[in-house]
């Protein structure tokens, strides 16, 4: 069995986390820390019967697990991961604090690194891109929430150069629970039912730097993304759509042909038949990642409409998936517990 | 006083016309008809303590109006537009039937017009934008619903030589309340609340062309969009998000400044300030357009975000703001009851 | 004019209440307080268009005023409340505290009251129940949004002798807007949405003695009720269940025949026809109260139900149906702008 | 491995069923029926990846079963139980034909009965009441979705005789898959959001006559019981209020002792502390029943508050725990893949 903890046991990724590993066949949980709730049981907390009592971040016994979850605001991450990875833990970080390769950017989007000399370890954790370096990886930076989708799609077409790297444009529109468990007024009840609205809209969200190093990897050279997150009425689901022209020459066939052969055998992909659309509900408490591709209208235009359940394949089960890799384990493992 | 009847008054749009004409000073209703429920109280079909017994359309006493609302079917309204014209009464049409002057074009979208002699008198009633031709017009082409906000945003940009006419994409978001209130899947609750999916995207769906008309027309040269709608789970509003690309050496500032000429003494335009940018709960039942413009952070493009209450500016509120100025009306009568 | 100010004007039903003055033919605004927003403009602060800037309450010029509405926290409002009067103004409470005529009952459920030496001259507003008091009093308060409905059904037969005062039980339901603007863990979106749960059930909810207060003096007996709130993922809307023993020989007809006779010229009542239940949607963003009488099935048992939209009825649009009263115009002035 | 068919698999029971029996490990699934959609595949029909063909269920091969569960409308169920039972199958008709064991009473409310020589075989399959009769059974009436939390919290103390077969008063509020997958305009997005309603309120609901033959049968005397309905703007969930007057002498505390002396091992209900009330979104997508008990706050009342989710406990997870029981299998086995 793998020892595992979690630290940040109690947000919207905890919880969901906690659940997935209570359901796992290889998987005990050694601990589950939080800093507001510690000392008290788990099923206390939140939406849980699991009884373990939680302690604080710093009283973990990090040398206990194998693994070590860190489900933590950006910038606070980084201090436990150096701590876990020290004490013999591998390490799955929620976090953005591993994502951003160049220290640079991530201290302009972040601020200060607690730990930058661990940057180069870290392996970016979008597991059907980096399966290979994830097996025996000692600290994975798990992806962000919205790039997941938008890069699964783009990136074959990408480093096939099927596509051109200008003009990219994501349009996103994700559930309330990616805003996170802290009250506040966006999160009022009174203020997202019956209501909708972008934010952060241009190249302003921090997911930006890490969809556009990921993308500008699989082109080999820079790209720069417009990208537009909304805020939905629902508590779970990201769907978004990627508007794409393809390189001339290439057809729709090519595009498709592309992602049937990167992803013949995942068992997460889901590619949609011409004519369908992925719809949120069929993702939602899934690790599935539903992709489409719609011809635009127009000559050599693309409109590619990705859906993932933010929770899941976007945060916690993508995190059990690399865990299941990193470890050696059927990469299905506990994940199959959604729908059928 | 105005004497007003509604063709098709129980469905959404027709319900809000009614809510709206019945708090209007200067107008009275003359007849209500609906071809399901004619013989029953108003009252007993739909959400409204309005007493007046529907009639069925074919017994409706047009030479009793002075104007004509019809909020039927896209093919079905044309022959009654003309039944109501015939007696001496104005016409406002809520469907497609008058807003594609082309008629082969409407043909290829809508099937075969029931009164095609009439296209020609026709006014698109986008009431900011053709005021001066609705002043004593007989025949209103209400415009759809999703066309309202863009058109509103990029008509002036285009008339100026703004912003290019190619690549041009509307990522639209509606309501539900958008897609009629006839029962089906599509609208059951349990396939729309905690989901959210797009649907005919790319150049598929029936209001491509009426925005391509419009847009064309204020560009005086051809214009193909891509165009994406989605379904939202609240029940009413658009939040549209339109990706533009700038002349050379058209700023910021020359676009803003554009919408303010343009709009400075409309009472329902909202421009947003810098950095806001527009909820569809402040547009819910006003007749208010609300519409920001922000850098999308790549040189020369623009993110334009409109919203509209789908039901009220993008239906039954624009109606009767276009009745108002047929009529000779204070324009906002009737139209701000809503919020302050 | 009236000239009427509105003290804590930003909360739900402070911002109701701008919005049904801004409508009002005989109202002008003199000012608008908050605490926590002073120094900004109105529509800077919640969803409305209005440019007023917010004072703080201390600093309000109460002697412009003819009448100062409270919507400010219980045990907060009563020091307010002398000063308005104290500068000549009348003065409508929001809040709970001269709801309560027994000083020793307030200060069991809310703590020190802030002038007590006011109770006596304060008359209940619940408007149909209260009207002939309300004409010329200085101090109103405002009723509790859950006891407006159940009052409104249950005091005429308790007047008239009709039903028993044992057993009745109160099982209602109110939309998350009564919770207030604060955010919290219990109004989160994602606590609210897809979840429904009870609170404070038993005689604990603080509107208890308010009804039963209400009950007793028109029963002219004690009377203990048995009250269940729940929080209903909407924004707005109270439907209450009654459960009601007859008076042995009092039949339906009885009791339908006195609300007929109680309500026939009550502009804000309506009762349903046998058989018709009331919605929540029928009564939002109306001051109407519904109430529909059910045979329980069980010999001499009733069901009644009752639908009122507690930011209007409940609390804002009662607020100016009684401000209507006291200034001796039309009642339902400002209060018809909903639904037809 | 046990062979399990499924009739009606496409509604909301049958979909839930088919994913439960998915994931269990003693089943594989033998057929799949439905008139509507025979002869396409599963994952086309409904949400579900599984990709067995639809056959109608005329052509089902029942002999190929080990049980066959029922998912059909009430009426046309039985004679399908009789066909499955005659081919040597077990039977779970989660419908209500074997629900009433007096044939008349089951006529007053559904009309003819189709195989009522099998009546007297059939097993009530509320699981923790019924489990001995459970075992071995070839037939099993699965409870309907509202009587089967008020049930488990009554029972006990019925035949314990601590509580008054009078003055039971159920007030049960069900998110809307409860109302079926057909379209309708109860169903309507437009109607259900942002709406709150109750229908069939007294002694009207078809559910009536099952609780009142369940407590009548743990009382050993006829009990009338009052039932009030509503519909949530949810999918999910039941959440029911019962009222209670206790037998005199007895306490709160001999109350909860007879619910902890009866529900200790069971492994699905939850009874919650004192002072904890349940909530729908603790139970969605469990097999769990919460119970809580609270002080009426007048003396000898309480107030019962049961929380299951209705496609679960109340119909398809119920059913498998009942297979469980009936083959001899662990009785949680596919039921614990909820949350933790």
């Amino acid at each position: 069995m793998i020892k595992a903890g979690v630290l940040g046991a109690t947000g919207f990724a905890g919880n969901e986390l906690v659940d997935i590993l209570l359901r796992h066949p290889e998987v005990e949980i050694a601990f589950l820390s939080s800093a507001s709730y510690a000392g008290k049981r788990y099923c206390d907390t939140c939406r849980s019967t699991f009884k373990m009592t939680l302690v604080t971040p710093e009283a973990v016994p990090y040398a206990n697990a194998d693994i070590v979850f860190l489900c933590l605001p950006h910038g606070a991450s980084s201090a436990y991961a150096k701590l876990a990875i020290e004490a013999g833990a591998c390490c799955i970080d929620l976090s953005a604090d591993f994502r951003l390769r160049d220290l640079s950017i991530y201290e302009t989007w972040y601020g200060q690194h607690q730990a930058p000399e661990l940057l180069s370890q870290a392996v970016y954790g979008l597991t059907e891109v980096y399966r290979d370096s994830l097996v025996g990886a000692k600290l994975v930076a798990n992806p962000g929430c919205y790039p997941t989708g938008p890069l699964l799609a783009l990136i074959p077409w990408l480093k096939a150069g099927l596509i051109k790297s200008k003009h990219l444009i994501i349009d996103a529109k994700s559930g309330t629970s990616g805003a996170g468990a802290k009250p506040s007024e966006k999160t009022h009840f009174m203020n997202v039912h019956e209501n909708f609205s972008a934010y952060n809209i241009g190249r302003l969200h921090r997911h930006v730097p890490e969809i556009e190093q990921e993308l500008a990897g699989a082109a080999e050279q820079d790209i720069q993304i417009v990208f537009s997150p909304h805020l939905l009425p629902i508590t779970r689901g990201i769907l978004s759509n990627i508007y794409v022209t393809a390189i001339d020459g290439t057809s729709e066939q090519d595009l498709r042909a592309s992602w049937e052969t990167t992803y013949a055998d995942e068992p997460f992909i889901t590619l949609c038949a011409a004519g369908k659309l992925p719809e949120l509900a069929d993702v939602a408490r899934t690790n599935a990642c539903h992709m489409a591709l719609t011809p635009a209208g127009r000559e050599g235009e693309f409109i590619v409409t990705t859906a993932i359940d933010n929770l899941v394949k976007g945060a916690s089960g993508q995190a059990v998936q690399n865990m299941n890799v990193m470890f050696g384990l059927e990469e299905t493992l506990a994940l199959t517990g959604g729908k059928a």
